[in-house]
C-alpha cells in the first residue's frame, strides 16, 4: 500500500504585497520555501508519491528544475507527480489526491506555505493516521481567546464570550487521511456547496474522526512578507 | 480627573525555566523588560499615576532604582507608586486598583511582561474607553481554531468543531476600565470564588460590555526564554 503527499503550491499569495511574485518558491536557506517540506518528506522515508498542486505551467516548471538541481537522485525514493490547482482550495486538493495511484494508501496534504515540517512530525501522523484513520498536526492555542457573540454588530462595547483554552487547538498541516475517504468527503462537500476552511473540516462534515498530533515546534504559514524573516529567525535558532 | 496605569510585575515565571530570575526585569535592549511598558506611558502622556505591583521587597527595589536611573525626570511627570502583589492574578489587580487616587479615573491594567506597547496603543485605548466605559488591546486570531467537543476525552478520534474566525480575538493588554468600576467588579468575582482568565473576564462577569482597540503590532508577552529572542527580533525588524 502505498502512501503519498499532496503539497499544495497555489493560492494567489495576494497578502504579500507584490513583495515576492510567489511565497512558495521563494528562497529560504538557499532552498525554495516547498522544497523545504519537499526535503521532509523525501528524508522521512514515509511516502512513495509527491504530487504538487501548481497554479500554473510557470510554477509547475520552477519546482521542476529545482527538484533536479538540488535533489537530483530523488526520483530513487519515491516518484513526483504535478497537476493543476483549481478555483477554490477544496478544488486544488480533490485534483492532487485523484493523482495518487493508491486511494487504499494514506494522503498526507500538506500546505507548501510551511517550510517548517519535520521529517519526525511526517512519521508520527503517518502512525496515528494508520491507527486512527485521521491526524492533524496542530498546536495548543496559548492566547486567551474571546469570541464576539453574534449579536455584537461592530467592535463597540462588545459582548465577549469566553472560551476554555484547554479544548482549542490551533490546526496546521499535514493533514492526513485514507486518500479514498478524503476524496468522497470533498466531493460529497462540493456538492453540498459546503464552504470549507481546511481538510479537517471536510473529514468533520463527513462523520471522520481526526486524531491531533500535537507539534511542539513552530510551523508558520508564510503569509506575510515579515513571517520569511520570522522563519530565518527561528531556523537560526534551531540550528 | 487623573487616569492611572496598573503594571503587573508579579508571577512567578516558572515556564521560565530558570533562565532568567525575573522576566519582567531581564534586560531587552538596555532596559529592563518592564520598563519599556512604563516609557511607553510616560511617552503617552495618558496618565498620571503608575502603580508597580511587585512580587517582593527585592523586585520592589530593583525596579525603583532602574527607574531613577534610566527616567530620572519621570517624577515630574506622573507619580509612582509600589504594592505587593496578592495570592491570584485577580488578588495583584485589586491591590493596584486600590492604589490609585481617583476611582473615577480610568485604569490601564497592563501586563509588565509585554514590553512591546506603544505609546498610540495608549492613547487610542484611552480614547475608547473614554467613550464606551471599557477597552482592551486586542488582535485577530489568524490561525484556523478549532474547539475540542466536551465529550473528547484524548486526543484520539476527536470530534473537532469549527470556530468562526471572523469573531475571535486574541485578548492582549492594557485592558482599560473605570477604576472603580472594574475594582468593585474584581471584589464581587472574588466574593463569588469566580475563576478569572483576565481583567475582561472581570468585566463581563459584573455586566461590563467592552470595545475591541485592534492592535495590528505585535504584542507578544514574555512566557519562555525564546519569547525574549523573538521580541528582539521583531524590534530590530520596526527600528
Amino acid at each position: 500500500m502505498a502512501d503519498g503527499a499532496i503539497l499544495l503550491a497555489g493560492g494567489s499569495g495576494s497578502r504579500m504585497k507584490g513583495a515576492v511574485s510567489d511565497k512558495v518558491l521563494v528562497r529560504l536557506f538557499g532552498l525554495p520555501v516547498i522544497l523545504h517540506s519537499f526535503r521532509a518528506f523525501l528524508r522521512s522515508g514515509a511516502v512513495g508519491e509527491i504530487v504538487f498542486v501548481c497554479r500554473d505551467d510557470a510554477q509547475m516548471s520552477k519546482i521542476k528544475s529545482a527538484i533536479k538541481r538540488h535533489f537530483p537522485k530523488s526520483s530513487k525514493k519515491l516518484s513526483v507527480f504535478y497537476v493543476y490547482g483549481g478555483k477554490e482550495r477544496g478544488d486544488s486538493v480533490i485534483n492532487g489526491l485523484e493523482a495518487l495511484s493508491d486511494k487504499q494508501g494514506l494522503a498526507f496534504i500538506h500546505d507548501g506555505a510551511r517550510p517548517m515540517l519535520r521529517a519526525e512530525n511526517i512519521l508520527r501522523l503517518g502512525e496515528i493516521a494508520r491507527r486512527d484513520g485521521a491526524a492533524v498536526l496542530a498546536s495548543r492555542v496559548v492566547d486567551t481567546v474571546k469570541r464576539l457573540s453574534k449579536a455584537s454588530l461592530s467592535l463597540s462595547k462588545c459582548e465577549l464570550e469566553d472560551l476554555d483554552r484547554s479544548r482549542l487547538w490551533a490546526m496546521q498541516t499535514p493533514q492526513v487521511f485514507r486518500a479514498g475517504a478524503i476524496l468522497k468527503a470533498y466531493k460529497a462537500a462540493k456538492r453540498a456547496k459546503l464552504a470549507l476552511t481546511d481538510d479537517v473540516a471536510a473529514a468533520s462534515s463527513a462523520g471522520i474522526a481526526v486524531s491531533i498530533v500535537e507539534n511542539e515546534f513552530a510551523n508558520p504559514k508564510i503569509t506575510v512578507p515579515e513571517d520569511l524573516a520570522y522563519i530565518e529567525f527561528l531556523k537560526k535558532g534551531k540550528k
